[in-house]
C-alpha cells in the first residue's frame, strides 16, 4: 500500500496480496482518520461478502475465490469505541462480466485497487440499534 | 432520518420503513440543496428500479422485494421547475450476492442507508429532449 | 458533451452518440486535467468490458450490444507518458434489471451520462508492474 495526501482527500494504491478492510484500517488508524466517504475500484482473487436480513436475523455469507473486477467499493469510515470503523459494500465482476456482491468482510487484492479517500472535518461514531441488530451512525 | 452538515458535504442516515427518493428529496427542499451528488450504501427490503430502452421508448420496469444489500447508489441534484430533482442508479446484492439494479423509482430502506451529498455552489437545470424523451442536464 | 466548471468539480453531460473514453479523454486534454476522481451514471446501448486475470495473463472482454443502465461508472483519471490516462470500471443492468461489468474498454451512451469529476490539485504518474503486468499508480 502506497498513498499521497491532497488537501482533504488521500490517493491510496492497494496491492496485489493486501487486504482492503485490514489495510485501510491500519492507514486510518496511522492517519488519525475518523471520519470519510470511501469511493475504489479494483481486482480481486478472493472475497468474502455477504447479505444481513434484517427479518429473519441471518447474515447469509459467500465466498469468492476467482479472479473478479471490482466494479464499485463504497462506503464510509467513522469511530466505534475510539477506532475507525469501516462500513463498505463491494460490486464485483466475474469473467463473464455478471455481477455480484455486498456487505464487505474481506476482499483481497489481485492486482490493484485505487482508492479516494475523502476526509470530513468531524466525527460520527456508531450506536447499537436495537430493532436492527447494527451498529448505526450516531450524530 | 437523521444527518449533519460539514462544510459542502451531508453525512446522512436514512433509517428502517423511509423511502429513499422521498426522504432525499424533503431534505433537499428543506435545506435549499440544488445542485449535489450522492453515493450511498445501505439494505433495503423492497425496490422499484427500471431500464429505459431509448430505441424503443419503452420503460422496463422491475420490483424487488427481498431484501438486498445496496452496494451502491450513485447519482445527482439538480433543479426542475424550482424544485429539486434527484436521479439515482442503483446496484443491489440478493441473498446469494448476485446483483441487480438500475434507475431507481422507490428504494425503501431495511436496516439503514449511509448517504454522503456533496453540495456544489451553483444550480443545473433540466430540459426535456425531444430525441431521446428525457430530461437532461440543462446548464 | 457538455460541461460547467465549479471551484474543484466538473459537472458533465455525455450525450447520446458519444463514448465515454474517447470524450472524457478529450476533455482532459482540453482542460489541463491530470488527477481526478470520477463518478457517473448513465445509459449506454453498446459497451466493451473486460476482466484480467492476473494469475493466467488472459484478459475476458465480452461486447454487449442492447440498452443497458450505468449503474455506477467508478475511477481515476491520473497521467501517463504527459498525457490524461483514465482507469474507469462499470456496473451496468439489463433490461431484466441484471447487473454485469468491468475493466471498461469502450461505453457508448444512449441516453446521457451525468458525470461529476472531481480535481485533486496534484499529479499522479503511471509505472508498469512486471508481476502484474498492470500500469499502476506512481506517486
Amino acid at each position: 500500500m502506497e498513498y499521497r495526501h491532497f488537501n482533504d482527500t488521500y490517493v491510496i494504491r492497494i496491492d496485489r496480496g493486501e487486504e482492503v478492510m485490514s489495510t485501510l484500517t491500519a492507514l486510518c488508524e496511522q492517519e488519525g482518520i475518523r471520519l470519510a466517504s470511501v469511493a475504489a475500484i479494483g481486482a480481486v482473487d478472493r472475497a468474502v461478502v455477504g447479505l444481513y436480513d434484517v427479518g429473519e436475523k441471518v447474515y447469509h455469507k459467500k465466498e469468492f475465490t476467482e479472479p473478479m473486477e471490482l466494479t464499485s467499493l463504497m462506503g464510509t469510515v467513522t469511530e466505534k469505541d475510539g477506532k475507525p470503523y469501516l462500513h463498505l459494500h463491494a460490486t464485483m465482476c466475474d469473467a463473464n462480466m455478471q455481477a455480484h456482491g455486498g456487505h464487505v468482510n474481506e476482499l483481497h487484492i489481485s492486482a490493484t485497487c485505487e482508492m479516494i479517500l475523502r476526509i470530513l472535518p468531524s466525527r460520527v461514531g456508531r450506536r447499537m440499534d436495537e430493532v436492527t441488530g447494527l451498529n448505526l451512525f450516531s450524530f
